[in-house]
């Protein structure tokens, strides 16, 4: 039995590159992790007066979460921190108060950029949010990737084996790390 | 003149008391400084795909910013970050690339819990963005709110004297602020 | 057989309340734990031109962090972060580069202060470097102690009974932690 | 009349590229900005009982701040933070209450790394301690500078034109911040 890992993706850009890279991560990971894309764009503003009623497409992603063994953050960085559309994914997620979906569900993190900075302040402030949501955050490796549109191939696949093995390596330790807080 | 200050509020909740903090504020402000709620619970995720083609809201919403003087930030802190609708409208405000309607403007940050701890980790990841975003930003007095539902007398005023001159202080040092980096 | 749980005060002053707590802790502490202050005051600011021949300050406190099975760190907020003396406790035992005494310990953070923002900064700056130094952290409860001068009683117990339980409750949860890590 | 520019490196080592890096820019500084190295190796950790008898290091270097018209931090990265060093010079600086030598005064931050990630971590959480500090900082451009070694010449200057041109306009803009602030 694979483990059902939700990853959430902080850009809505269909041509994403960091949606490309989930996909790419889809056909590498390890048997025991099933990488599910649980979509965020549809989701309102988090409102406490829409709590008590919510529509469907906030019940409909809190069960996507509630389901799922284990939470991947893939995100770029938007102005040296995380998208506003991610956090606001984790807020809807959070509430009501004591009723959080994230609760006790092992996290890890991967930031993404064009440039040389590797989103490193979206990837702190999100692991920032995973302390109170209560979620075991794999701490290494870390996965920071720069200049990620030179790395994928346009085929689903990655341009160098050290990219592949790298990414490999995340998802593997990401597994044992799944393993180990669920016990 | 009074400076123009567009303040944009980081929670929808109709009685969201971070709301009633900034009506409160507006009838301390010292003349010289106008403050206008500026309202981002309309505006859609942030899609790179459709920067070309904005919707009248985002239309709207940057020449609000535009045309403003300075920039007040007066939020919530959720999951121990800044709430996602927040940063979605800092997020939409900020592009096209090279387009940004922040760049420049005078901005200062009040956070605000109904518990002890005052907001801290929305107030300081929102500055981190605003180093980004060149917002050059008033350091002190550090404006954290904590237990403000002690505070409102719910008629519009502060049940303390002390809450109001607080207050006071930091709304006469943000107008010395604006002054200073509008030279 | 109890775990060995090294302690790291971020202050140096004799009467620090901060010191206060951990003695009192020491107290609380279940019989799963014993809790065993590491000092750092001695150690000699961090430069990588001493490396290979580091004083026996050094050696002492690598080999104290090394035989632990676990690492607290108990803090104030110096400057809205980590104290330096801390940081640099911290910078001395996760040197030579792939020599650190911390890889892999489960780690706990509390933070303290006189006023009400409870260390916060502090915290967060401190679990930052905890990411790169591969320390599982225990994510809940989270320990922020505001007003410690109001909850200590003078003769190394707490003034209130709610105080002593949260901090059992805290105590046993970076047990349980603990355990888990360790597998 | 140049602004005499209080400069801090955060890495001790005699061949820091750090220093190095300073000792390039004194060079390249506009006529307005004289770099002035303040070392901190050799102050005391900070320790509130002897903050009534201070030590000659601390009272030299607290004058050696006073006297600045501004402060340029230049620092590495170690763990994902602020060196402990420079933190400990910062906050030896800091004290005895309302007696800070950095309040009020206009600064920088260069972070340096060898990898890609640039010192972000530490660029930041710098900024962090600055708003409490009240230490107006300049916003934009942001200097983050990634893989220092192949950037230096060797001879104290630098491989290319490019570098040179980004660090004169990083210290172009800290001139122009400096007057600013200072009115």
């Amino acid at each position: 039995m694979a483990y059902d890992v939700a990853v959430l993706i902080g850009s809505l850009r269909k041509e994403s590159l960091t949606r490309q890279l989930v996909l790419a991560l889809q056909k590498i990971a390890p048997p025991g992790l099933k990488l599910r894309i649980v979509e965020i764009g549809d989701l309102p503003h988090f409102n406490a007066d829409h709590e008590a009623s919510p529509p469907p497409e906030v019940t409909a992603f809190k069960q996507s979460i509630e389901k799922a063994d284990a939470v991947l953050f893939a995100t770029p960085e938007y102005n040296r921190s995380v998208p506003g559309v991610l956090k606001n994914a984790i807020d809807v997620g959070s509430r009501p108060y004591g009723k959080s979906v994230w609760n006790g569900k092992p996290a890890a993190v991967i930031s993404i950029s064009q440039g040389v900075l590797s989103g490193f302040g979206a990837n702190h402030h999100l692991r920032q949010s995973l302390v109170f949501l209560n979620m075991p955050t794999l701490q290494q490796p870390e996965a920071y990737i720069a200049q990620v549109q030179t790395l994928l191939d346009g085929k689903g696949g990655f341009v160098k084996p050290e990219t592949k093995a790298f990414l490999e390596s995340i998802l593997k330790a990401f597994e044992a790390w799944i393993g180990k807080v669920k016990g």
